[in-house]
């Protein structure tokens, strides 16, 4: 009996230790969620994150990749961590294809001759001197341009009227995104002489959303604002040919350099390993690049700083990263990568803000199993704020994260409502009037309870 | 007995008669009152309203006075009234000032260097070539600029920050107008270089809203669209001095030369007496003016086909008139006046659509107080559609309509939600994205009534 009762305890001991390292691996403990409870209360009633977005807006405004604003959005940055108590801030370079905007002009000669408001998709070739003016031949989407003959469009200019549908999870996004990516490739294939496409939006307003190009653009690419694609289409519909002036300036310039801007709070036990606050310092030059990702910038900012200002100190480091050139296509994070990849190992999880105005109502993980209960606390902390936990666990970061993501880095994407962020996306309504505050609370508390949770725990959200 | 009875009966029978007299005077008879049912009934159900609309915004879009645009409209309109089977459609020369619009760009050179979005307001003369750089004085209003001693903002920029309030009945446009109409004028008194001021307009988008100026402005004026107006507020309260660059080439030209449109359906009983619906063809060149005042254009121009398409016959005539020159200070219907004077009796009653997207809610009588059973009669047979009777009777006509409203004309007013109307007005959001179909079946169906009712008669809405 006392063998069998022994060998029972001593199974039940072990056991019992067994469960116990792995639920201190993969726990919070009490009192780091006490103190990420607090803190995240502290940081809702906080209107510190809008504050700085109102500043970067202000004070600096628009900082498309190469240009003044690009620079003075750097310096910025790295002056209002040092003033915010970051323990370290620094700058990397980054190198990238340089762009003008230039000018544009778009209008129809017939049937009905208008001018219509448009504006030029990024990388964007110019067009000859004086413009081209020819028929315009009118695709649905992307697809329907696919299958046209190569060759087909010779001298003339491929519209393409996909209309993006707004949602909650801006999943259209993906099938939008591409008529503007793959537009002027599909074009070109088929001899076009320019494509231009409705703005990749959900809005009504008279102003064309931006935004990147993949590849190597060959021909000048641009976006009408919804109003004026209409228009367009209101005359197709009259069935007489449509004949299309377009003027685009823009043009591919050298090389241009930029900076990522890093802050870190340094870790008392393991100041070596570190989470990652993402976001992307650059933005498009319409608007002022408040939102995009404005937001994210100073959402991570100041998260870091409500940790700062409560006078405790996290376990590990916790990064905030401000990408460069993420609009053009990763740049920053790409080379941030590059020159980081032997310690991706020591980035333990991270998460970025770059999408949204509306309230974060979910957080998707992307982590080890054994994280799971780790990351079922986390969410019942961020329950009190509307987020719930989602049922998956293939997160791997946001925009710039994702580089990270994909290279092994575990992560959280906290997922906003995107319903209206469409609507101002690109836009010069990318501005501080369209930044509602009560999300700029809300996401400050979700951040600062996420970096304050894993950084003061030394779990190893990979596993 | 016999006698007193008969003195009795024989006065009771001459106040009937009186009555009567009065009774047939001021009211529809029930067969006008059903008719107007039945036509108001038919014109809610059609869409003719919405694609007229359509197609001034497609085949014409924006209408400048003295553009190619106008002239255009005028075209449109004259061939649109024939095609409708109006019974007489003709135009009549108007002379008013030329103005172009030019290029702007207004910028801020310190303390943090930012593009902002304006436009330049309606007559608004140039800067020097190369524009002015100067500090910006900021005013919270006109009242604030007019107690500025005389000549003290000499080589200065002034500043003027009102901001519109939103409502159903859009009463802060009358405070909110004058600081567009007199800002130039009052800031030039002072010594200013140039007047900038907030947008008159009730919306965040980063769009100006252009509109008219009062007299003869002798300075550079611009509005600036909302977020570059808090933009600029911003950085006002940082404390430094703002230094603003404005580069303005709108400057005003030769008189130029346009036309109101008018179309009549002819009365069968009283041919010269006739019933006015009004509106303007005339539009900023900003937008396609499907609202301001397409909208107008074409909800009269359809109540006369619903009209025309019954086949009943009004005794009286009904005129549609679409003024010419209104945005630049009401030129059309002031020539219109002065070329229609001797006749001005003849105008029997008229309603102008110059205001709104929403529905109507409300009908202001301003008609001889024996009319108002009429007009109890026709509120009855609009309350189906929303329309209440307010309990005024000083209308005069909205906008051109009121100098016919003040020189005797009877009138009614019919009152838009205007609630979001401003946030389009005068901007390039006044497209057919932001025309509401049933706004302009609910308005089709009440000037079809209004006008079928008032034309069918033979009511003097002056008594």
């Amino acid at each position: 009996m006392i063998t069998r009762r022994f060998l029972s305890l001593s199974l039940a001991l072990s056991i019992s230790a067994f469960s116990c390292v792995a639920v201190q691996a993969a726990e919070f403990t009490a009192s780091n969620i006490a103190t990420a409870k607090s803190l995240a209360a502290k940081a809702f009633k906080s209107d510190l994150a809008y504050e700085l977005d109102e500043s970067l807006s202000t004070e600096v405004g628009p900082r498309r990749v190469g240009t003044p604003g690009d620079q003075a959005g750097i310096d910025w940055a790295v002056a209002k961590m040092e003033a915010l108590g970051f323990d370290k801030v620094w700058t990397e370079k980054v190198v990238t294809p340089g762009w003008e905007r230039g000018e544009i002009a778009i209008s129809i000669s017939a049937p009905y001759p208008q001018r219509l408001v448009a504006i030029a998709l990024g990388r964007s070739v110019s067009t000859p001197k004086g413009g081209i003016e020819a028929q315009v031949v009118h695709f649905k989407n992307l697809d329907q341009l696919k299958k046209e003959p190569a060759g087909s469009l010779k001298g003339k200019i491929a519209y393409i009227g996909y209309q993006m549908q707004a949602g909650i999870d801006g999943d259209d996004y993906g099938v939008a995104g591409k008529q503007r990516h793959m537009g002027s490739e599909v074009a070109a294939s088929k001899g076009a002489l320019a494509v231009v496409i409705r703005s990749v939006g959900t809005d009504h307003d008279r102003i064309g959303h931006t935004g990147g190009q993949s590849g190597n653009p060959t021909i000048p690419a641009a976006a009408l604002s919804m109003p004026d694609a209409d228009l367009l289409e209101n005359m197709f519909k009259r069935g007489k040919p449509v004949i299309m002036k377009v003027d685009i300036s823009a043009h591919n310039t050298a090389d241009v350099e930029t900076q990522n801007v890093i802050g870190e709070i340094t870790g008392t036990e393991k100041p070596k390993d570190f989470v990652v606050l993402g976001s992307h310092l650059d933005s498009w030059d319409v608007g002022t690049g408040a939102i995009d990702d404005g937001m994210g910038v100073t959402i991570t900012m100041a998260a870091a700083k409500h940790i700062i200002d409560s006078g405790h100190k996290p376990k590990r480091s916790i990064r905030v990263i401000l990408f460069a050139a993420e609009e053009i296509g990763l740049y920053g994070v790409k080379q941030y990568y590059q020159r980081h990849k032997a310690d991706i190992g020591k980035h333990i999880i991270g998460a970025e803000w770059d999408s949204g105005t509306r309230m974060i109502y979910q957080l998707r993980p992307g982590v080890g199993k054994e994280s799971m209960p780790a990351i079922k606390q986390m969410a019942a902390v961020l329950q009190p704020y509307g987020v719930a936990l989602h049922d998956s666990n293939t997160a791997k970061g946001q925009s710039d994260l994702s580089v990270l993501g994909n290279a092994g880095m575990p992560a959280i994407n906290f997922d906003s409502d995107l319903t209206d962020y469409f609507d101002y996306h690109h836009t010069e309504n990318d501005t501080m009037a369209n930044v509602p505050p009560e999300t700029m609370r809300q996401a400050s508390a979700v951040y600062t309870a996420f970096a304050w949770l894993t950084a003061n725990s030394l779990i190893d959200f990979r596993k």
